[in-house]
């Protein structure tokens, strides 16, 4: 950064803190830190602003003053994203939700609830269930990451199956545009045709076309039962044929379907210290939950049915129905354990694809076999979301090999694993977005035509190219 | 319409029977008369040529033709929307998706349908079925409207309240653009977070930003069990009273919650023919239906607790649960007719409004009062999708009436009603969208902020303004 940029970027803080008051504005390297950081370590931000907002208005008097100052601004949630999306360039100010964070209302008649940005996931979750509500969005970093975040990322998680991705539970958005106005979309209403889908474009879109800083969202009565099972399967094709025929017998009270390799649930088992419920070898396991509210038995007895037809038929070879919750929580901390249990086994390349449901044995042969075929010895850490065709195919490296060896391989280990599955019409980030990691992936595997359609819609939201500039369609 | 135009339309004929073949365009007046109706009689076409493309390379070529002619095009399904949304003016150019009817791949395992835009509703509802899967938008015009125009127009309809509106029906488009290019947008992922909702911004769009093609539409399993019961009511008050408690206990079954005025419910049955289930007066009518995958006795002894229940508490004052298919279609047959059975009771000024579902009893009160105090004697026949907030809150005239002299008060009562949606965070156009008729509506009632990312939206993706101008948006 030269002499100009710094003197600029003080006076500019300047303003910030005339506007907005000294405690808003933090400059100091110490304060700065958290906002620098990054989740996988790929990135490292470069601002030395970072702006703490309390309320709608003062998000939209800093952007204001960034964009008349021509100065690049970077939403910031809960950090906690994996593709880099909230990394600041030199001379980008960070924007910060975390001081709104807000449960402004549960309507438990509605079934709505209305939050600011910064609400962190947990505490939505908990606040839904203090009112005998269901707020359904759950995954990893559901005790940091902030719904504001959620909502620009379109998050997945562990129950979209049945109740479907962060986009489906947003009723209203309130966003603060490029140039400071604010749009108040904040409406809570289940239909409303009157013009374009403005909500839908901004969710998902990473920040890079508003700050979203209020939202409405949609929640579910509170299930009165919970079954969970685990299952074992000698091969993936059987997963499809349970799943098919839990849809069949059970449709709407399948909550999760879950996959893991042996190898993801034998890391997981070791670092948590939790024993595999069962202790056999086995090539891959399924996590399914059934939820419902009616109560009563009949949700059990449908499982147990279905999983003993199944085993009959050899589909499983084996199956645990948890007989507690303190069970159910030990089947989903050995699922939710994996990303963290590949790191002491060496580095890891990771993958967030999709493909259509009836594709995944499909895929995972051609990848299994091509990455092999790469990278002799590459251990296959294949788990995720089966029921919406959602794998995060992950990779740890061969034994013994040096680390930075088989780091040296993502990008051709990516090139293998995202053709594969757009070849399969599949998706290169089924739910962690694009960001900066996958901007060139992005301009790689999408036509041209719908390259040009983003831009023009990037184009016509964010004409000076100032909101969160770089991420999801590259630098225009 | 002058000499000039008349000739550019001839020599525009010409040019689009030459690419595409004789049998593609129609000029003769019989020939164009289907596609100059409007399905409520307020407006009539105006074109002089309709094209009917047999696919989506002939669809492209139609719609370059055009655009290189600087002619308006108007993308139509099967006519039966409600607000004017294919209409034709002069000069402008019908393009029909009639002939693209195909139904191209039912996967059942997948839970998907790939069709094309002109497909029947009911074709694709009989198709799903064919295969144990159900494709759940359902609505009163489903034996003529086309799935291009449910995309196109976010059709709403009796199930959204458990499967959600056209847009989330909807996976995947393939779309014409308004230069002629295809995107290819079909895919069949339940997760893709690779940029920006382009999906969803064609959604709703009412063909103002491009013409839908194909769609992958999303399948679930077919229920095996449905019950079905009318329910009489005091007070609306009470509806969600036992829209609550049935939520509590039977959330994820409940397929339709459907409120209907004592007057519709007269006005149907003396219409249809079918005696009402109840013979005595009430103010208020219940339709609601509880269907699931499991089979059993479940979910009827469910109805039957929370009904009982409701009873000795009087929040109902009577209760029918169908014993038959056919007594359960009886009971939908007399909600289904309530539109057409307001034609013989005279003149109607009709509203689709939405407003957050615990707000419902306090519209009706304000609007029925409202709406009296201005023209006495105007008689209330409210009904429509209460579990979704969504009231069709239509008005037949005073008895003895002149028809016209209460058509003449359209302005007036839609000032009222949409001024009391709104007012009460509600919607003017829940589910019918805007077309030309509520284009000054849309322009009344949305914040400025909002209109002006609309029209950035549209410049952005129809930058020369020839695709369906004046819908939606106005003109430009």
């Amino acid at each position: 950064m030269d002499a100009t940029t710094a003197i600029a970027s003080d006076d500019l803080a300047a303003r910030l803190r005339q506007a907005l008051g000294d405690d808003r504005v933090i400059t100091d390297s110490d304060g700065l830190e958290p906002f620098l950081h990054e989740e996988r370590g790929l990135y490292r931000g470069a601002a030395k602003i970072a702006v703490l907002p309390r309320s709608t208005e003062e998000v939209a008097t800093a952007v204001r003053i960034c964009a008349e100052a021509g100065v690049p601004v970077v939403p910031q949630g809960g950090n906690t994203g994996l593709v880099g999306g909230a990394v600041t360039g030199a001379g980008e100010v960070v924007i910060s939700l975390k001081r709104m964070n807000r449960i402004l209302g549960v309507d438990a008649i509605d079934y709505t609830m209305t939050v600011e940005a910064g609400a962190i996931l947990e505490t939505i979750q908990n606040a839904a269930e203090e009112k005998d509500c269901l707020f359904p969005l759950s995954l990893g970093a559901e005790g940091s990451c902030q719904i504001g975040g959620n909502i620009a990322s379109n998050a997945g998680g562990i129950n979209v199956l049945r109740y479907g991705n962060t986009r489906d539970l947003v009723l209203g958005l309130e966003v603060v545009l490029p140039d400071g106005r604010i749009w108040n979309g904040l409406r809570a209403l289940h239909k409303d045709n009157t013009g374009y889908a403005l909500k839908h474009l901004f969710i998902g879109s990473e920040g890079t076309l508003g700050i979203i800083t209020k939202a409405v969202l949609k929640l579910f009565a509170l299930p009165r039962e919970r079954h969970t099972a685990l299952c074992v399967l000698a091969d993936v094709d059987h997963a499809l044929a349970l799943l098919a025929r839990l849809k069949a017998r059970a449709s709407e009270a399948i909550t999760a379907f879950e996959l893991m390799s042996g190898f993801a649930l034998d890391l997981a088992s070791a670092h948590s210290g939790d024993a595999k419920p069962i202790a056999d070898a086995y090539p891959w396991f399924v996590l399914l939950e059934l939820s419902g509210s009616q109560g009563g038995n009949a949700l059990r007895e449908t499982m147990e049915e279905v999983l003993g037809e199944a085993l009959e038929q050899e589909l499983i070879q084996d199956a645990v129905i948890a007989e507690s919750l303190d069970q159910a929580a030990v089947f989903w901390r050995l699922r939710e354990r994996i990303p963290e249990a590949q790191k002491p086994a060496g580095a890891s390349i990771k993958h967030d694809v999709a493909v259509p449901v009836s594709r995944i044995p499909e895929f995972l042969r051609a990848a299994d076999a091509a990455v092999i075929a790469a990278r002799p010895g590459t251990r296959l850490c294949a788990f995720g979301h089966l029921g919406d065709g959602n794998l995060h195919y992950n990779l740890t490296q061969p034994e013994g090999m040096d680390p930075q060896a088989f780091l040296d391989c993502w990008r051709e280990m990516n090139d293998i694993v995202h053709g594969i599955a757009v070849r399969l019409g599949g998706s290169f980030s089924a739910e962690h977005g694009i960001g900066l990691l996958k901007a060139g992936e992005l301009s790689h595997y999408k036509e041209p035509i719908e390259l040009e359609l983003m831009q023009r819609v990037k184009a016509a939201l964010d004409p000076s190219g100032t909101m969160n500039p770089g991420k999801v369609i590259g630098t225009a």
